[in-house]
């Protein structure tokens, strides 16, 4: 089952299911937040709008499209491969972080950003940078869930590109404090997939595709995100140790990352820049200017593209 | 003006106008989140109503109160009180953070606790411990605000405590993302106020009044909140840098705290045990056990108490 949200005017938008191309929809009466607070009675009904999609709906015209959540009320982003990691205190000049329990931040989540809205930034000296992700979304989590629980909870996969300001980053990394300056919203590809979707690409608790992405029309990376080292249940258990997580909780991967980063590339410019760094002891490549446009894509072995494209433009609002 | 929520069923609640003597309040038709996304309007309609409350409000039973916000969008802690920050270095045995610029995380912000509420935690080794502080809640934030800009967008003044597990702090901020696990769902006082309610109490973007604080019935500290090392607006708009904040964000002080707690006392068990470090070598106060209480209350100069009183029980779900 493949979701979407029509933008309508309200903050939440409108709920549709779209046909297995992509090319149809039918509205499902609701908005995503609604649907995932009350999914056991919703799931059976947009199943049945799934069936009837695919013999009667209405063209999709994907331009209208938000992020299947276009608000939420929690984002909590793990950072879940170890190869991202180790690039990336190469990248920041920071200290190895610990890697025997989950990494997470909150995040910013009274907004996601559509798959293809331009991408306002104040300044173009901030280090602007992609972050190519998978996620989940998860119905009422009670606090204290083993992985095996929190499995039963994760409702849909999204695929995400955290957008990261790498100048602040290392800065507010420093602080123990987490990221709030490095860390404006993000934007989701337009479905939202039940897992089911993905047949054998949702594997261990994993998204087991590659995640194809182009930077100004380049090839930049195909990382697969089988590689991550806690799954998504995993992460799912370790944010509700302490609490219950709220339904239409979304928790992301971290940047999809490869130990054979030098051959399938990598899903955020950071990691090119601490490769750079290692083999040749500076970075090279530039991080996003004005008018720079990031494209990503996941792809399924059959060729399918389940979650949709992102496809955007970076938009520096002042001079710097 | 002093507003409040009452639980109705509902996932936002009530909002109602409270008279000055917190003993009679008006029902204002909409919520609170809903109030401060449209503030410009609803501010004058809410002043009537604080008028008339004093003539003809209806009795208020504080035990029906929510948190002012029983949810909101966005909650992002600052730890702006630099003695505060000294003492938890030394309480985590962590290296000192910068303090050039404002320090923030963000939590969780889709469940607030009401002040008399009961708080469940999974487990009483881990540290449980109060932060009394002071918030504020802003309508809608352009990116990119000055401090002065962001003064002119508090709306609302609130009284805080957040819940920490001391344990599972340091862990967290040692991987530089933040705290996930060690920071649950904060509590909130009963009143959110408008800045002119406190007068002199409101002075330089702080609030200058005492939180008396007693834990188990024994005073505990009376720490004062002028001496943040950053303003609330310079909090906003180090927050506002680089994303808009939605109306109906809340912004917190970090935990109010003196340079003279050794006279005034603390607002968290955590200074309590950093002193007894630099006084002895070892910690003596133990954190909270199940069935502890915290009260916590502001004290305006002429002995008024404009937030109303926090005061809650821990319950600890399981056995530890």
């Amino acid at each position: 089952m493949r979701l979407a949200t029509l933008r309508d005017g309200s903050p939440d938008g409108a709920l549709v299911v779209v046909s297995g191309d992509g090319e149809r929809m039918l509205p499902a009466g609701s908005n995503l937040l609604g649907a995932i607070e009350w999914w056991d009675e919703w799931a059976p009904r947009l199943a049945e709008l799934a069936a009837e999609v695919e013999r009667s709906g209405e063209p999709l015209d994907q331009t209208r499209l938000a992020a299947p959540l276009p608000r939420s009320w929690q984002w909590l982003d793990g950072s879940a491969f170890e190869t991202h990691g180790r690039l990336m205190q190469v990248a920041f000049g920071l200290d190895p972080v610990p890697t025997d329990r989950p990494l997470m931040y909150q995040g910013v989540s009274d907004r996601f950003y559509g798959p293809f809205d331009d991408i306002p930034f104040p300044d173009s000296s901030l280090g602007i940078d992609f972050e190519g992700e998978y996620g989940v979304i998860v119905d009422r989590v009670p606090m204290g869930v083993s992985p095996d629980e929190a499995a039963r909870h994760i409702r849909l996969l999204v695929q995400i590109n955290d957008w990261s300001l790498r100048t602040l980053a290392p800065i507010e990394m420093r602080t123990g404090f987490g990221w709030i300056q490095a860390k404006p919203p993000c934007s989701v590809a337009p479905f939202a997939v039940t897992p089911d979707e993905l047949g054998e690409g949702w594997a261990d608790g994993r998204v087991a595709l590659p995640l194809e992405i182009e930077w100004n029309g380049c090839r930049f990376g195909a990382a697969n995100g089988a590689e991550m080292l806690f799954s998504f249940p995993q992460l799912v258990a370790h944010a509700a140790r302490t609490r219950e997580l709220v339904a239409g909780t979304i928790i992301g991967s971290g940047t999809v990352s490869n130990a054979a980063y030098a051959e399938v590339g990598s899903s955020c410019i950071s990691e090119v820049r601490a490769a750079e760094i290692i083999a040749a002891g500076a970075p090279q490549t530039p991080f996003m200017a004005h008018g720079d446009r990031v494209r990503m894509e996941a792809r399924a072995s059959d060729g399918r593209s389940p979650f949709g494209v992102i496809q955007q433009r970076v938009v520096v609002t002042a001079a710097s």
